[in-house]
C-alpha cells in the first residue's frame, strides 16, 4: 500500500500529488484526473499538514502527522504515530455514527497519512460559525447523537470485558497525546509554565489566583486521575468546537488524534465547555449591527438540549442493548425496571458531574493556559476581551468546585445567566 | 531455556523431576542432587499443579498453570498464560518489597511454569493459622509494608504516564482472570447462578435477600465498574488470607496470578475483608479449651493497625517521592504543605472507602458465591456455621451500603464489635 517506502513530510503540494498518483485508493477518488486540481494547505491546527484537493471528478483531504507540534516547532516533539490512532478512532466512530464522521479512504502508517472525505462548502468549523454569530438548529440533535453512539458503544455497557481490555491496551499506545492533554489541561494552568499566557495585564491577578487556589487544585487532581486511570470508553479526546464542521444540515466530527479509552465526561465536557466559552465571548463580538442576544439564547438552549438529548439517547441505547453482550450490568442482576432506572439515574448523574468537571477544566485552560480559543482571541480590544474571559474563568472555577451540587443542565444554564 | 518444546501438564512427579534436571536454573537450586528428593504435590488451590521439592542441598517450588479451573474440571477453561502475569507480578512486587515476596528462580512461558523459593516450615498459610487461633504479632507491620510499597510504586504517584500506560497495556492481557473475578465477586452472588452455594437451608433466605437487594446491587455495580475501568496500580488481585504464608517472624505474599492494573482498594479490601471473615468465624471454633477471645481481639487490633500503618507508610512514600517522576501530583502545583496534606487526606479517604467497598464485596461472595473460605467451612455444625456466616454477611451488606460514612478504621472495628 505504501507509496513511499519511508516517512517523508509532504511539505509541498507537488510531493503530495505524487503521493496521490501512486495510491489507487486516493487517485480513484479524483477520477484519476490530475490536470486541474485545486490544492489548499489548510493545517491551521498545530500538529499536521492538511491538504484539500479538489478536482473536476472528485475531492479528498490528505492529513499527515509530523513528528512535532507545528506551532511551536521541532522543540516540542510529538509522535507521528498519532495518525494511526486518529484513523482507528475515525473508523470506529464512523462505523458507530456514520452520519457525523467523515469517511476514511486510505491510511498509510509509514507516512502517517490519512486520506479522507473532503467536507465540501458550505461546511465550516463550528467555532468560526459561532464567532460569526451563526446558529445551527440541528447541532444539538447531531452532537448528542454522535456522543451517545460513540461513547455508549465503546463502553462496557456494550462491550464484553475481553473486547474492552484489548481495545484499551491498543489505545494505551497513544500515550504521548494523553500526556500532552495532561500537561496543558490539568497541569500547566495551575503552575508557572513558560507556555501559559493570558490577556495581560488585565488577567495577571486572575491567572495568579488560579495558581494559588488550593480548592481548585484539589478538584483538578481528581479530574486528572480520572483522565489518566479510567478507561470508560473510546473518547475523541479533543472534542472542542474546532473539531466539528457544520452546515445548516450537516455536522461532522473530525480530528480524533487524541483518542484513547478515557472517561466519557471528558468528551461531553470539552464540547459543552467550549459552547460556554463561546457564550461568554459573544459579548465581545456584539456591535450595533448585531447585539448577539439571539445567538446567546440559542447557545444556552443548545447547551441544555445537547445534554438532555444525549442523556435520552444514551439511556435509550442502554435499554435497547440491556440483554446484549455488555458486561457492566447483567440482565440477570438488574432484572427489574425500578432497579434498572436506579442504576441508570446514578450512572447519568455521575457522568453529568464528570462532564461539568472536565468542561470547567477545559474552559480554564483556554484562558490561562497555552492554547487559547479564537472566540476570545478575535476580540480585538484587550480590555473588553479580558472582561469576557474573566466571566468565563470565574464561572468555570465555580463550576469545578460546585459541580456535584448541580442537579440538571437547566441549573447550569441558570448559573451561566446569573454571571451577566 | 525451555526444557520441553511444547506445553505438557506435569501431572506426575517423575515428569516434574525430569523437567528440573534439564533446567540448570532449577537443578542448581537443588545442588544438582536428585537422589533423595522429597516431593509433595500441594496444589490445594483450584488452578494449578504445585510441587514442593526438597533435597539434601536445597529446595524449590514448581508451580504450573493448567488451562482450566482444576476444582471444576475442563468444563471451565482458564488461560494458562496467567503464569506469565503471575511471574511478572512476583518479580515486580518482589523488586519493590523483597522481604515479603518469594524469589522467582525460573519462568518458562511455553510450559506456563514458575520455579520459585520454597517457603520452608514453619511457614503456613495465614488462613490456616487464623483458623487454628494463632496470632502473628508482626503481621500488620509486614502486610502494610507489602501493600504500601507495591501499590504506591506501581501508581502514577511514582510512575510517569508513559511507564504506567505501557504496563497497563501489558496487563490487559490477563483479561481472563479479571473476567473470573468479575463473575464470581461482582456478579454471581447477586443473581441465580449454578455455581453459587451457601449453608442451606439456614441461609436460603439470606442468599435470596442479597439477590433482591436493589441498594446493594447499585453499590456493587459501582465497585465493578471501578474494578473494570480504573487502572490505578498493579494489584495482586486475590489478596486473601490464603495468599499469605506466615511464621511468627516472616510474612510472604504468594499467588498473584490475578494481577493487573486495577483499583488499590481491591487489594487492601480483599485482605481486610478476609480478616473480618476470620473474626466472624472464630465464634464457630471456640470451645472449652479456647474461647478465642484473645484471638478475636488480636484480629480486630490487626485490622486497625494494618490500615493505619498502611496509610502512614503510603503517605510517607508519597512525601519521600513527591519530587520524583510520578506525574499525578506535580510539585510545582502541589507546592505547599497545607495543600499537599489536603490532597493526601482526600486520596486516603477515597482509598479507605474503596477498600471498605471491595472488602465487603469479597466477604459477601465468600458466603453466598462459588468459592467459600475454610474459616467457615471448617465449622462442622451447619447451624453454628450459618450463624457466624449470617453475622458476617449482614455486616458486609451494611458496610457496602454505608461505607462512605466511616471516617476511620476504628469506626469499622467498633461496628464489627457491635454485631456481637
Amino acid at each position: 500500500m505504501a507509496a513511499f517506502s519511508e516517512f517523508r513530510p509532504l511539505s509541498d503540494s507537488a510531493l503530495m500529488v505524487e503521493y496521490i498518483k501512486s495510491t489507487p485508493a486516493l487517485s480513484s477518488k479524483l477520477g484519476d484526473q490530475f490536470d486541474d486540481l485545486d490544492i489548499k494547505e489548510v493545517g491551521d491546527g498545530n500538529l499536521n499538514f492538511v491538504y484539500i484537493v479538489v478536482g473536476s471528478s472528485g475531492s479528498l483531504v490528505i492529513k499527515q502527522a509530523i513528528p512535532y507540534i507545528r506551532c511551536i516547532g521541532e522543540s516540542w516533539p510529538m509522535t507521528k504515530e498519532r495518525a494511526y490512532f486518529e484513523t482507528r478512532a475515525l473508523r470506529e466512530h464512523g462505523h458507530l455514527c456514520p452520519d457525523h464522521v467523515p469517511e476514511v479512504y486510505h491510511f498509510d502508517r509509514t507516512m502517517c497519512l490519512i486520506g479522507m472525505r473532503y467536507l465540501e462548502p458550505p461546511h465550516i468549523i463550528l467555532r468560526k460559525g459561532l464567532i460569526a454569530g451563526l446558529v445551527y438548529p440541528l447541532l444539538a440533535e447531531h452532537m448528542s447523537e454522535y456522543m451517545a453512539h460513540t461513547l455508549f458503544h465503546t463502553s462496557l455497557l456494550y462491550h464484553t470485558t475481553t473486547d474492552h481490555k484489548s481495545a484499551v491496551a491498543e489505545f494505551c499506545g497513544n500515550v504521548e497525546l494523553c500526556r500532552l492533554t495532561e500537561q496543558v489541561v490539568f497541569s500547566d494552568p495551575y503552575k508557572v509554565s513558560q507556555y501559559n499566557r493570558w490577556t495581560t495585564p488585565y488577567l495577571d491577578g486572575d491567572a495568579k489566583a488560579v495558581r494559588e487556589d488550593n480548592t481548585l487544585k484539589l478538584e483538578v487532581a481528581e479530574l486528572k486521575s480520572m483522565f489518566c486511570e479510567r478507561a470508560q470508553a473510546l473518547i475523541h479526546g479533543d472534542l472542542h468546537t474546532g473539531s466539528v464542521m457544520v452546515t445548516q444540515v450537516s455536522t461532522q466530527v473530525i480530528d480524533p488524534e487524541f483518542a484513547f479509552y478515557g472517561p466519557m465526561g471528558f468528551d461531553v465536557g470539552a464540547y459543552l465547555g467550549n459552547l460556554i466559552l463561546s457564550f461568554f465571548s459573544q459579548e465581545g463580538h456584539a456591535n450595533e449591527e448585531n447585539d448577539r442576544k439571539d445567538c446567546k439564547e440559542w447557545i444556552l438552549r443548545t447547551i441544555g438540549e445537547t445534554w438532555n438529548l444525549f442523556e435520552m439517547k444514551f439511556v435509550a441505547l442502554w435499554n435497547k442493548h440491556k440483554e446484549g453482550y455488555g458486561e457492566a450490568y447483567l440482565p440477570a442482576i438488574y432484572n427489574n425496571s425500578e432497579l434498572l432506572q436506579l442504576v441508570q439515574r446514578k450512572f447519568m448523574t455521575d457522568l453529568f458531574h464528570d462532564t461539568l468537571g472536565f468542561g470547567s477544566a477545559k474552559m480554564i485552560r483556554r484562558i490561562v493556559g497555552v492554547a487559547h480559543v479564537e472566540d476570545f482571541e478575535s476580540i480585538q480590544d484587550a480590555s473588553r476581551r479580558a472582561d469576557c474571559e474573566r466571566k468565563a474563568l470565574n464561572f468555570a472555577k465555580m463550576l469545578m468546585k460546585e459541580r456535584r451540587k448541580f442537579q440538571s443542565i437547566e441549573d447550569v444554564v441558570l448559573a451561566i445567566r446569573d454571571v451577566q
